[in-house]
């Protein structure tokens, strides 16, 4: 995997590049949709490219590994042949969800163990296991393994938690080094910043993240309840600590005011569930601002979703008929505010990118934070 | 709206023929998916055109009155502007679901009183009043208002019940003489022959029906729970009496080999739920026979859905990966399985129209029934 800076902006740190990597590149910044066990949820592998023109997608490895499991990934030759997504994925350690959704999880120097949400087995998660698992995967980019402490946490808890996560990743980059890929293309490591809101032990991590020397870094434990201006400004001092000439992804994050924001500070990666999760719930993100689609305003409004997209289903589906699916409750309204709001977030990131390479990011971010934040 | 009938089978009674409306040609025998309220569960208009090649879609006039209503849809200029399908729509006449559906409902000369399902509220259905409504949606083919009996109903039942619908039709005939297209194309009223299980009142029924001249004729109260021969039996009997140079439509029917054994008895129209309803329960209808996609069989089998259609979804996606999908509860595999299903009932009717075109359509039918019914 290689990273090429094209740009930085002049008056904040927003960057753009390129990461090549074996299933092709990817421009940045950029926004990777989230499917889950395999699937971006209600959106097809056609729609992904054609539609909304996603250039990555994520695939949870906690997921994954659970349903459909790793014997079938390999039989399959990894989740690109399994799902038919010949462009590159990048697969999440696990962490997160062995917190968010498992049982009886039980916090160990060995791993982690714990139950699935599903039918209650027990499971043990190590660094080297997800090395593993991700490697049965085959994502292009495979993220350590780390603990990611809540919102409010002690001084004391979130620093034990960083130094877990610190010796952790020494193993998980060992366990890199021990292992091949197993369908001949590269797999990347990223390790990730831990630290909580401490800006000591956030400077600390990144640092010894950044001397661990991998093809990326990335940034966890944020937007996790945190007021947004505490986010922005680890998040600024996080990117100060990561080295320049590689990517940086800031993970779960977020809002589109959110992402320009950490755009302008120097983030180069995003992914979020929230224009699927939120789209399914009625709520899109337009050129114009935010829309319940449910309400009955937009009952006779026969103008398209957004006219400011190259999306043809946000050109070709009216307000008055989405908001009617939603009423009626009809599968085909989950598709079409999950492609909107997907193909959306890909345009905020492509103008991103296009005003950063023409030098006038800075006026135009400012600018945009205020019209995507506004209600209609 | 003409009907060219191009050819009929030596051996059976089937037909292959063109049906022109002001929306385009549809060419028969040909399956209709049913866009229950303004649009095919889980599927995109451009799915159905692109990869299912739906050449005309059923809409419900009762769903379509309560939610959105008819004053939504002559704002946005008819169903045709408000959902984005620019090929036909045929509408049925809300009957059917105000019998299965709706609340309280109370049969009278006039028409049906009954309760929405959705909020209780309170509705007169009437032969004029359905027509309007039919008018207001801007269906291409109308159809008339009648009551469906159920299955076993007493003869006494049957007769009084197909005389009011005789009534009614007289009534909708009457309608459509004195109202006008509201969008500037034709409209197409279809009558409907009842009559129950009955032999003579299926044959006075389709004599009544015939004599009233419309563009096109359908048959309805079969496939309701009665076997399977007596549907044939009662189905080549309505045949028999309605006008050869008419489109006929069996309404509601049914199994891949019920179309074509209906085909063989000389109709050339059909809807049913069955492709969607039964693809989102995970069972597919595909060319080598049907498919519980649930089923462990199918974990690591990586072959397509079916390669025998040219339905890029059915070609693209695996049975292992759709397996998946099912296990794990995403929505994406109620859209693939429903578009796989429509696809095959498509390609269904257009192997029996070019099996007819070419003169063998009699022992092509009978070996495609054993292939389409067995169990994989």
């Amino acid at each position: 995997m290689t990273f090429d800076l094209l740009a930085t902006d002049t008056n904040s740190s927003a960057r753009a590049g390129l990461i090549t990597t074996d299933h092709g590149v990817i421009e940045t910044p950029i926004f990777m949709p989230v499917g889950t066990v395999g699937s971006v949820k209600a959106v097809t592998q056609v729609q992904l490219m054609d539609e909304v023109n996603a250039q990555i997608i994520l695939g949870n490895t906690y997921h994954l590994y659970l349903r459909p499991g790793t014997s079938i990934l390999e039989q399959a030759g990894g989740l690109h042949k399994f799902n038919g997504w010949n462009r590159p994925i990048l697969t999440d350690s696990g962490g997160y969800q062995v917190f968010s959704l498992a049982a009886n999880r039980k916090i160990k120097e060995e791993g982690v163990v714990f139950q699935s949400h599903i039918d209650g087995s027990r499971h043990l998660f190590t660094p080297e296991s997800v090395i593993n698992t991700q490697r049965s995967i085959g994502a292009d980019i495979i993220m350590a393994f780390d603990e990611c402490p809540p919102y409010p946490s002690e001084y004391i808890y979130a620093k034990k938690s960083m130094e877990l996560t610190h010796r952790w990743l020494a193993r998980c980059v060992a366990a890199m080094g021990q292992t091949e890929p197993k369908y001949g293309y590269e797999q990347s490591l990223f390790p990730i910043v831990q630290g909580s809101t401490y800006r000591d032990l956030r400077q600390a991590s990144a640092e010894y993240v950044a001397e661990m020397d991998c093809d990326g870094n990335a940034i966890g434990g944020l937007s996790v309840g945190e007021p947004e201006q505490m986010m922005y400004e680890l998040s600024a001092l996080c990117c100060e600590f990561l080295p320049v000439y590689k990517p940086r992804y800031l993970m779960g994050v977020g809002t589109p005011w959110n992402i320009l924001e950490n755009i302008a500070l120097g983030i180069d990666m995003f992914d979020c569930v929230m224009p699927t999760r939120n789209g399914r719930n009625g709520m899109l993100f337009t050129t114009q601002g935010v829309i319940n689609i449910k309400n009955k305003k937009w009952a006779n409004d026969f103008t398209p979703l957004d006219e400011g997209l190259d999306c043809p289903t946000s050109r070709f589906y009216t307000k008055a008929y989405l908001r009617h699916l939603f009423v009626a409750g009809e599968f085909l309204g989950l598709t079409i505010a999950s492609i909107h709001n997907l193909a959306f977030y890909l345009h905020l990131v492509k103008q991103a990118r296009i005003h950063i390479l023409q030098g006038d990011f800075t006026p135009w971010k400012n600018e945009m934070v205020h019209v995507y934040k506004q209600r209609m």
